[in-house]
């Protein structure tokens, strides 16, 4: 979904996007990362909402509308005095059955490339969020969550089969770990992931990568946007994790007691 | 290195190979998992020697010959009643600085494409291994040890800045699998991960992927082999490890605690 500056626009053009998708049949739908605002420090602020507010009514009654489940993307929220980067998920009877609160806030340094600090103005989340449907289990993770493994593998363990996760990398992390990172994810925990980007608007101050995608269990790539607006569907076989866990057992060869012990006896 | 049946051959040619590295100015030099044999149950127990034995007194020999850290690789061992997949490093003085035992043993089961059940015959290893040289700490896995994040974790936790992986993916997971892994250990761990493959030889009993491939701390490829014998040279330019731990620094930004907690209020 291309993002504007017009909170109104966005909404509306949220809704014709997920209705156009649940009319091909999506049962479970993601908008991106932050679409219902600009991605800046300098909009959060601005375009922040209470939950339950605006964005969460209009995304609530349009997953009723079509009875589907709808992973909110993420929207800047306001909760007393703080602000979050928080995903909100509506099931087919149009009530909250998750909210996520970006775990890991974006603050990196490349000079000359990119340079962002989301914790000036946004308070990191401290829970895990997974929620239940009539195909799997689904977690939750925002963005730059993706680079920390724990966080997956939590959810994995917990049961989940998918794990969504709207997104927005740049040019310059994009093209060499929006992939890379996704797959990995869905390797080592066998399980499908689902990252789903604003479009690139070479215009805005925070480039976009692009590029939606859809993983699966064995890692290879089930579904990939460009970097323009476009619905990514995916038919996702969710016999292929039980397969794939069979045929690589990884998660009962962990060794994870040596794991501890070895850690515990060499800290850092 | 393409390896054949006969030991003495495999331990001549290493030693042809190897001397050509250091003359060329190699400084740290790997030989790919099981050298000196031909990968497989049927072979293990035939081809395993003690240590020190024949293989080990070879590079320990041609170490010292150079003056260059040698990664032997990796050969059946044979401690007792028992086997292992062991990995032996010389340091420059031909003394043993290091001794690696694959921890997490290769039994997959892929139907119509690969079985293999390493355990039929092999021991797992208990202990990491780290070793010092004058360029940096490195520590040392062992083929499937790749797919268990956490034990590149723990080498990355405890300083070492280079994982060297020597290993034999087959031609149903190589493809698919083992640049993924590769990158991901590198990015998630900011460390250089060098991994150290057989040639492919289409007429063993198990045709390995070949492709050893040398990964940068930002995920990308700083050199890589065809399928075919060849030696790959890689400059390691450690000052990376530090910029892009420096830029994108997730090493401070884990939130252990909360892993930690969360995994304990709601186990598997």
């Amino acid at each position: 979904m291309l993002v504007s500056r017009h909170k109104q626009e966005n909404l509306a053009h949220a809704r014709e996007l997920v209705s156009r998708a649940a009319q091909n049949g999506a049962q479970l739908v993601s908008l991106p990362e932050c679409f219902n605002c600009p991605y800046g420090t300098q909009y959060f602020g601005e375009y922040a909402e209470t939950v339950p507010g605006e964005t969460s009514t209009t995304i609530a009654a349009l997953a009723a509308e079509h009875r589907i489940t709808i992973i909110g993307g993420s929207i800047p929220e306001r909760s007393g005095d703080r602000l979050f980067n928080t995903s909100l998920v509506f099931g087919p009877d149009g009530k909250l059955c998750g909210k996520f609160r970006k775990m890991h806030l974006f603050d990196i340094d490349i000079p000359g490339k990119i340079t962002f600090k989301e914790s000036e103005t946004l308070s990191p989340g401290e829970e895990l969020t997974d929620f239940t449907t009539p195909f799997c289990k689904v977690g939750i993770a925002i963005c730059y969550d993706l680079r920390f493994p724990e966080l997956t593998r939590l959810y994995a363990d917990r049961g989940c089969h998918l794990l969504v996760c709207p997104g927005a990398f740049n040019m310059t992390t994009g093209p060499v770990h929006w992939e890379l990172l996704q797959r990995a994810r869905a390797v080592d925990n066998q399980m499908f992931v689902a990252t789903v980007s604003p479009a690139r608007d070479e215009t805005a101050s925070y480039v976009a990568w692009g590029h939606s995608t859809v993983s699966s269990p064995w890692g290879d790539v089930v579904a990939k946007a460009g970097h323009g607006e476009e619905i990514v569907y995916a038919d996702i076989d969710l016999n292929r994790v039980e397969e794939v866990r069979r045929q690589i057992p990884v998660r009962i060869q962990r060794r994870c007691e040596l794991y501890h012990s070895l850690a515990a006896a060499k800290p850092q």
